[in-house]
């Protein structure tokens, strides 16, 4: 097992490029518009612990803290990367109210304080642990970005609390979370402040998990909350994507720290059953809305596709500590296809509005369907909102865009990886690293490090990539390019073809079968109805024929058009007819990011097109 | 608007081929079968009316009656054409109890007068009105079979008890029936014994339909019972497929028997929308479990098809109908399509087992979905049944197969028209006809006319039919090849060419896009997993390639064998892989007709294949 060290985003700035841009929208108006909605719809306001039965103040619900959480976890790293003192003060406030409302034993949670004061970690679904958890990350993130661990001081109080009636007392209603969280963040607290109790308690979870199977019930069963048998015999994701994917982060943080391999050999076996059986060519996870969960393998339908935001950023942060404890590209393989795709899907291109749920192909018609019958379906989605009742994709996104600067490089005293291609400038254990790249706009990477000599640098090679040249000897080692750093400024150039690629999925996945997924480097394509006059279920495009590419600035990122064919309108004679009197024509389809889909209002949309 | 005459069962006989085969087994195996499943399941029992609360009988459900009623009306058919003394003393026993337990005022229901005796006539889902009119349906078969019509007596008192609450104190929870069927079945006692108050009491329900509008439910809406607006101004297929049908045959004998040409301007309407929008190519009909229903046009998705066998078996009586009124060859077209494909589907090929639902597409696959998620998703058929809780559709395939002869032929005094191309032996108004066919095996039919001289003969052009001979002059009107016949035994030799045809959607049915559907004659076929060790999902089939065709006894019917490719798995290396590196190889796809899938163990099943 490896043990990389991440480049942590005090040692790195994100300079320039696809992901400049989209931080400078992040800080500039997205932390706001979250922030705006909470204020709206009472999260913020909930902080003051004055909800009465019948007032006016609204009901806080049992996760608001943890959505406030990842807000100030958000403001974090933007303040970690662009000081600003009204930012800065609110998280202060914030933390202020926390602190004034914290339990003599410390404990704090909104929701069991104003509501159910008496049930205080008895209902295993009431998300209190999840909730401290993401306190936990947004203390250290702000611990990280402006020096005070004064949230860290008193989310400590709260550990061992939670230390005490869970392992000691064990007077709890159950033993382990029942929507896991708290796991990584005790071990990224860990990271910041060595205490051994931060470690000790987050295996505690870890390895209470599945002891105390809940039974199942008619919404759920054991598998939604990963309890279903130790997380050392888990073999294959099940259950809440979100949830497993966060436990397997975890699983991993914790495989790193203690040197489990048992628990090491679980990371990699869940990795690989959802990346070779239940991850969408995006990064998505998460075939059903019925638990937003894992379902069968190769059971990836397209349009009732759930693939929440929050499932594709939990597979990144599952993958991206998976990166630093096994040298294998396919981890960052994987962060990569889900950051430029499944997640930024999440997000409209302004900043203002958000996707709980991600699929790959929306049908207008659809909604004539449903409306034709009863009320015992669930509606599709058509349009990106500004906010939803369970809102835990808006502040998850956006901390995921302030924080991106740490999936790019990790190292150990030997060696340097480049995992992702991301225009930044970085300084770290005495080496200088600097990225310049338009990707994936552009395959072309230069990569100068200085103050390295001697050391070992990988490069990765990306999974997608066929064709690629470096102007320096290589050899490729578990999909990196291994060099040698010759001298004290060494410069890369990695030349990656960048082409329009016609993909293909194993036929086992029926909803794909027949179809192609045009692809651009690590972005995935769509063909929206808005950009092309035509049924798109009706498209067949030709792989053969020559594609053509154009940036367009509207995206950030290039636009393609392909070759096809669609019915002849007018050879169509009945609902059914021989297929020799159906005609085709030729046309010219229209392909955006699919991270840029739903921009322009509600459009049919879909991944797959046949062939 | 015409006025043809069908040719009744009591005026031909089928002689030979397939139908006279399936006859057979009907008379033989299936006519018991469903009495045995209802003896055991208690709706036999029931007509005795000494169910008790706790006791040991089941508790009659409120349609028991109609599904004996179908029964009855089964072997009316069966006896008409071979006598039985045991199985018409099984009918004479029912008639007797029916007799016993009818009330002083005439009424007649199990359900309403052992268990809810004061609710008579109050709830409109009730199916009081159903289960006469199923009733009714079996006193007139069984008058017309055996020449008895004491069933007709005792429902013309109950009728009379109808018409009294209905129509004059009007003291009745509803004025028309929450499931249609007494409409058409008034007419057809109106047939035998033509007196007005039966005429009139359909006309009354259809006319009262759309006033009494019932309040959208959760689970439904007015639409499911087709009265979210009077019949005349229905112009599209809404709701529940079962009691839309049976109303529109209904409407179609209203306007036959009164010339009504605001309701025969409907029914046109309302079969145009479900043929050209809302039919599968089997000829079912209902897209949705949900209410059992039409939902939008061009939703017809294959692997959640509902497609009830009573619902193709009502579009069958309401096409039927459709055609002695109009003369247009669409009408017998429709009935052809679903009695070769989705009626037939529904029940095995052994007469013993049922089919509720009959889809397109079988994947076997869903059940480890199913069975990964909670149990909030419906669970896909995939095995025939010898019952159901809800177990309408077995003795109406029972029925529909023993009266089969009457969808031949119909006339009137200067025309004859073949509808259906099935071998048989007519005598009607003077005129003999015979029909030899191994249709549709075999393309070719003789039509035998005998006491027609000077009159014109119609001999249907199959909608399927691209190419097709005859041996006497003909000109082509609506369909029909128009002949005078010009001998007292006048001979035609009717020539259809018979290959399998490679059939294309309107791309506008989503679920069929870049697909085909292979039919041979009036039958659809369906590649079966236990013919074809490939997944059928990736299949591919090639249009221009030769296909063979091979007659086979187990199914009565030819098998089809055709060329076509899947993916050569051993080029598969991940779940997503560029199109270029996926190689196909030739496979040889085996079809069988649609209606003979699921008599072989669970398989995965699909008519539309990829081309």
């Amino acid at each position: 097992m490896e043990h990389l060290k991440k480049v942590t985003l005090n040692e790195i700035d994100v300079t320039s490029g696809f992901w400049a841009q989209r931080q400078k929208i992040n800080r500039e108006v997205t932390v706001y518009a979250v922030k705006d909605r909470y204020e709206e719809t009472g999260r913020f306001g909930a902080f003051d612990f004055d909800y009465t039965e019948g007032g006016d103040k609204p009901r806080p619900h049992y996760f608001w803290d943890s959505d406030v959480a990842k807000w100030m976890e958000s403001a974090a790293y933007i303040l970690a990367k662009n000081p600003d003192d009204r930012l800065q003060a609110e998280v202060e406030t914030l933390i202020d109210k926390i602190e004034e409302h914290q339990d003599e034993n410390g404990y704090f949670n909104i929701y069991h304080t104003v509501i159910e004061p008496n049930n205080r970690f008895k209902d295993r679904d009431h998300h209190e642990l999840y909730c401290l958890g993401h306190l936990i990350e947004a203390a250290v993130a702000y611990y990280n970005a402006v020096g005070s661990d004064r949230l860290i001081r008193i989310l400590d109080r709260y550990i061992d609390y939670v230390i005490k009636v869970f392992t000691v007392d064990r007077t709890t209603g159950f033993s382990s979370p029942g929507h896991e969280e708290i796991e990584l963040a005790l071990f990224k607290l860990y990271s910041v402040k060595p205490d051994e109790k931060y470690k000790n308690l987050a295996m505690f979870f870890l390895n209470e998990r599945g002891k105390d199977v809940p039974p199942d019930e008619f919404w759920c069963n054991s598998k939604y909350f990963q309890s279903h048998m130790p997380v050392r015999e888990q073999k294959t994701a099940e259950g809440h994507c979100v949830r497993a994917n966060y436990l397997y982060a975890g699983m991993a943080d914790g495989a790193r720290e203690t040197g489990d391999t048992a628990l090491f050999h679980a990371c990699i076996a869940l990795f690989d059953d959802t990346v070779e059986h239940k991850m969408y060519i995006t990064g998505g996870v998460g075939s059903t809305h019925i638990g937003e969960a894992y379902t069968a393998p190769y059971d990836l339908p397209n349009d009732t596709a759930y693939a929440e935001t929050c499932a594709a950023i939990a597979l990144a942060l599952f993958s991206d500590r998976m990166k630093n404890i096994e040298i294998d590209s396919r981890y960052a393989d994987t962060v990569e296809r889900t950051i430029f795709n499944g997640i930024i899907s999440g997000i409209s291109l302004d900043g203002r509005c958000f996707f709980y749920e991600n699929p790959l192909e929306i049908n207008l018609a659809d909604r004539a369907r449903h409306a034709s019958v009863n009320n015992g379906e669930r509606l599709p989605i058509t349009e990106r909102q500004l906010n939803f009742g369970c809102s835990c994709c808006p502040p998850n996104v956006t901390r995921l865009i302030a924080d991106i600067g740490e999936y790019i490089c990790s190292y150990d005293d030997e060696r340097i990886f480049v995992h992702q291609y991301i225009g930044s400038s970085a300084l770290f254990g005495g080496v200088k690293l600097d990225i310049e790249t338009e990707y994936p706009s552009s395959g072309e990477v230069r990569v100068c490090v200085a103050g390295a000599k001697g050391k070992k640098m990988y490069l990765r090679i990306p999974g997608w990539c066929g064709q690629y040249s470096l102007n320096v000897p290589y050899t490729v080692k578990n999909g990196y390019a291994e060099m040698e750093i010759k001298d004290d400024i060494f410069e890369v150039l990695f030349s990656m073809e960048m082409k329009p690629r016609f993909m293909a999925a194993d036929p086992h996945v029926r909803a794909d079968a027949g179809k192609v997924a045009v692809t651009y480097g690590p972005l995935v394509y769509c063909a929206e109805a808005v950009d092309n006059s035509f049924l798109l279920a009706d498209v067949r495009l030709d792989p053969n024929a020559e594609a053509e590419v154009r940036y367009d600035a509207y995206f950030g990122a290039p636009v393609i058009t392909v070759k096809g064919t669609v019915t002849e309108e007018n050879t169509l004679k009945a609902l059914y007819m021989p297929l020799k009197d159906v005609k085709r024509r030729a046309v010219t389809v229209k392909l955006i990011p699919y991270f840029g889909f739903a921009n322009r209002g509600p459009s049919d949309m879909r991944v797959w097109l046949r062939y």
